[in-house]
């Protein structure tokens, strides 16, 4: 069964209360915090050694990718970061390994200064590494960006470039491919420290409404985007941005398919109106952030995600990343 | 390095913004959410195979058994539970068994139902098994249960029986104790389906202002309050209240040393003032709950904790459970 599936069918019970604006089925659930005028946006993240990182992940890179990866759903709802909280479960030796614990922390602070959110507690375990953190933001309740708000017409478009993380995976799964100090560098540093889009977030929310950040792939991802929305989609596969790094260890083609496919980049994935274009174009001039426009949303019924290359559709058979598939 | 000071030393940094009106060191951090009048109290646990439970637990009483460990830390400060998110480690084996699932899931519907908090989201993930939940309750700011607010002079009280669940342990690890049906499903009870005791958190709000609850024992737990308040306490060690479970199980002298250190009973320690013991009486009364006075707050510098029997103070080597110790 994959992790949807598993939510729908076994998490999805009780009454909804008036407090609860939205739950499951975005990046964040958001809620009513009594007579306050704005929403919390609430999301958890787990990693967990093996399935998402391995053994060797330096802790600082493994602390800032799991904060990270919450500030990614915040950011996908163009919430402002404000707490969150740190489960960790540690195997007897790292919990007596200073050096470990210091170089986490180290990690954690990093990133928690950079986007001013505050660790105000959690709970430390004994068992297997792994870490899970809740992240709360807050909101404005009608200025947010949800998955159901694509709207046909409307432009799709990513930030920063796609692929860099899963092309870091091949080479860390496979030691013998031959690659540069320089593009490996570059590639495992997009794995390690995944730029968290909170400033791309809070700024879109300016002149769009419909976003998502992308975790387990651009086609899997938007696909959430199109059956929240009830539409369909056409991306522009020469269009997808590529690091030179990526091209460079894999060739146009493959660095291409792992852009479509490829998790863990967290991008976000956005539409906007044609007649917002310049409003695009002045945003990711002042964050100093690649905004690239990839294609465009169209009507139909489903999930329809058609991916073309010169005007030409092509057959895309690996829909991204699934839990338990 | 134990537990807590792991947390002092590695995950204590940041500045505290102004939100922040409690961080770590109590049962919950306490957050303002912009122009609310109420408190978020924001609770994270995690319980993992083989360090808080054994593999073969029931699927129904890990999922009630997780949710009641966060329900208590909000009962702990007199929270109303809200909204909760889930983050759950699933080995392949159990990710596809969906009766598993359903138990699971029927765990935390009955225990959510009664205690009228929302599962808003989360995370599943391929993984150990592990399972993480993250509460949020409310709460006024002044009108909230804390530990340091212990005052020289005050009734130490507990809920319900202690040391149930310490027994039930003992028996699950030496299955070759000889144990009744009757004392078996009595602790195994306990063990596995902990009350939270929200309505006694809520309750005590009308007339104490200090609790804890009691995950890793009495003594370990009381202790925290002593440093919070800064003061010392006496407990008499016979008026520790103890279940006829695990007095016919273990004998008087046994059950009264597990109902000192033994961790998992999930009862609350709070504070009142002697003239507020007729207050005491009727509530127990009205929630059909025991609360007993098991001792007294004292003056004295640091974190004196003496027990006493008829008049002589009796020495305790075991201070309760420590994780990583």
């Amino acid at each position: 069964m994959a992790e949807f599936d598993i939510i729908s069918r076994f998490f999805t019970f009780g009454e909804k209360p008036d407090s609860v604006v939205l739950d499951k089925g975005d990046d964040c659930a958001l809620v009513r915090s009594g007579n306050a005028t704005e929403l919390l946006a609430i999301t958890t993240d787990t990693l967990v050694c093996g399935t998402h990182f391995l053994q060797d992940i330096p802790p600082h890179a493994l602390a800032y990718r799991c904060l990270a990866t919450n500030l990614s759903d915040l950011a996908a709802m163009g919430a402002m970061p404000r707490w969150f909280s740190l489960a960790l479960s540690l195997p007897k030796e790292i919990a007596q390994n200073q050096d470990w614990l210091a170089e986490f922390s180290q990690g954690l602070q990093v990133l928690s200064a950079e986007h001013n959110i505050y660790l105000i507690g959690g709970d430390t375990t004994s068992g297997p590494l792994s870490v899970t953190i809740s992240a709360v933001g807050q909101v404005a309740e009608n200025r947010c960006l949800l998955r159901k708000n694509a709207k046909v017409g409307d432009l799709i478009c990513v930030s920063g470039t796609l692929g860099d993380a899963a092309g870091a995976l091949k080479i860390m799964l496979d030691q013998s491919t031959p690659c540069d100090i320089e593009t490996r560098d570059a590639l495992f540093s997009r794995f390690n420290y995944p730029s968290a889009r909170v400033q791309v977030g809070l700024a879109l929310l300016a002149f769009s409404s419909c976003a998502i950040d992308i975790s387990d792939g651009l086609l899997a991802d938007l696909t959430h985007i199109l059956k929240a929305s009830n539409c369909c989609a056409t991306i522009d596969i020469d269009k997808l941005p590529l690091s030179p790094a990526l091209v460079r260890q894999f060739g146009q083609q493959a660095a291409q398919r792992m852009s479509l496919s490829g998790g863990d980049d967290y991008e976000l994935c956005f539409t906007i109106k044609p007649s917002d274009i310049d409003k695009l174009r002045a945003t990711a001039e002042k964050l100093d952030i690649p905004l690239h426009v990839i294609g465009q949303i169209v009507e139909g019924e489903g999930e329809g995600l058609k991916v073309v290359q010169q005007g030409q559709i092509i057959e895309i058979s690996d829909m991204g990343y699934q839990h338990f598939a």
